[in-house]
């Protein structure tokens, strides 16, 4: 399971509106298939493993890191799938909360008569699918908040001056999760400060996120959709309202790299599920600009509170990551 | 010479005005005697290990983290006791820069038939001897500045409200630090808002550090000295004046806690050598109160820089520590 866990990130951010699942076929120790969701959604995790196995997958065990599809959408259920190349077992990290699925690919496996565990691994899982269980759940996105600060909390001078608090190897960094991510979103103010280019620099060639800017005013001089720039969406209002809006559009994960006044807006409405900041090794001091605006909190009670689940170097300066449970 | 820097590291905060050093007496591959500094900065390390070692001294090696003293202060120097004991070696991390000491220690050894090798892990050593060093060669003590504060650097509520942001085991690793320390300081509003008490608690009966209050105006209410609280002094003006006022008074490891204004002055003075952060995962907004007040930096090319030397998790929380180079 562990090893369809890891194919499964393959797909993080470039799935959506579908999950990103791995599943790994084995027979007698040996791996016959291995697969991961593809590029905007399909073909199916398992879809592509069976295929490499062909005729081998007949009384083998099939490791899916999601419950196997129950319905027809624009391809065949894999849960047929499965049983029509007569796999003897079926491992099962996590149920599919989806209605349309939902336990039915379970029940179809087991009717067929093949065995199914499920449960394996299932937290990790559950954190991987986070996005997708999000949207399903919540109705919105997942959503990453990124903040590269000074040691002492500051994204930019007085001034405004910003360039640059991170080294090299945390921008890298923040590229490499963009690939993660199905959009890239800023704020009004830091779109037409900064004309950031919101797309994926130095990964070779990819899928590129969708930009969203979050603004009630026109964002001009917007580079247009292409091979180096992703859809251009534009959204405003209230964040619960937006955010809603954009998992009805079909996203499961979403990265805000601020500014600080849409940072606070998020995480008071409460929406940020992932927070990841990069600590940079000088000073700034209190008159210089914060990476997150007002949040008028009266009590340490009432602050939103986040997990620790990482934290490591990263070239001069420090990333940290944080969950909310 | 690790064994003997690791020695050294617990005379740390317990010797001023006199560095904490450490030495190790081996022959034929065993330790004869080990020693440090001791709490008031007397008996010298080399003291300790050759009453260890005895006679077995004769034709052993020395290893000291600093030149072995040369001058007659309340006991005799070092380097005459160690030629006196018969040693046919001795290795040294460090030269003492003490105009007093400088090289003469050496010379000493070496007129008596020692052999002396320099130089071994003086790395370590310097940094080991920060404290020591910078009142030698600036007048004044070595500051670590701490900083405990939310994911977004803010230390209270905009309402004052500060207990606790980080969890209890940065509190716990904040004692151990203050216990390395000389003094701990904090500003007069942090006196009076807070009236913190300055001292190590939870590590056993311990030599208390010095409390400093900086402020211009009476600070009252402060326990009296006793084996709870270290002694309590009181300064103000510039911060370079107050700091070379300590140094004078033989001062070599200050610990400062803020608050935020004071911070920000000893920050822009560039009298800040290493700074400790605690980042708890929660997140205050830009109207919560900043962990360095104001600087009035106008470009990020004057901003204070700092060095990542380590970076770790600490219960809940994330530690990161930064010298200046």
């Amino acid at each position: 399971m562990a090893h369809a866990l890891a194919l499964a990130t393959r797909g993080l951010g470039n799935t959506w509106p579908n999950p990103a699942v791995g599943c790994v076929i084995i027979r007698d120790g040996r791996v016959l298939g291995r697969g991961w969701t593809q590029p905007g959604g399909r073909p199916h995790a398992e879809t592509m493993a069976l295929a490499q196995a062909g005729n081998a997958a007949r009384g083998a065990t099939a490791y899916v890191t999601l419950e196997p599809c129950a319905h027809h959408g624009k391809t065949p259920p894999c849960a047929e799938a499965l049983i029509a190349a007569g796999v003897a077992r079926v491992v099962v990290a996590l149920t599919d909360p989806d209605p349309r699925v939902s336990g039915r690919g379970i029940a179809m496996l087991q009717t067929a008569g093949i065995e199914v565990t499920q449960g394996v691994a299932e937290a990790r899982a559950r954190q991987q699918q986070r996005g997708f269980l999000t949207r399903i759940t919540q109705g919105r996105p997942m959503l990453t908040l990124k903040l590269g600060s000074s040691f002492d909390g500051r994204i930019a001078t007085a001034s405004g001056e910003s360039q640059w608090i991170t080294g090299p190897e945390a921008r890298r960094h923040v590229h490499a999760l963009r690939l993660t991510h199905d959009a890239v979103m800023v704020g009004g103010g830091t779109a037409r400060a900064d004309r950031p280019a919101l797309n994926v620099r130095g990964m070779g060639t990819v899928r590129q996120p969708v930009r969203i800017v979050v603004s009630s005013q026109k964002v001009l001089d917007m580079p247009p959709d292409g091979p180096e720039h992703g859809p251009l969406w534009q959204v405003s209002g209230e964040p619960a309202e937006f955010m809603a809006e954009l998992g009805a559009r079909g996203l499961t994960r979403v990265f805000c790299e601020g500014g600080g006044v849409l940072a606070a807006g998020l995480m008071r409405a409460g929406l940020v599920d992932q927070l990841i900041g990069y600590s940079a090794g000088l000073v700034l001091g209190g008159d210089a600009r914060p990476g997150i605006a007002s949040m008028g909190l009266q009590h340490l009670a009432d602050a939103p509170r986040f997990r620790l689940v990482e934290c490591r170097r990263i070239g001069p300066d420090v990333m940290h990551r944080w969950l909310r449970d």
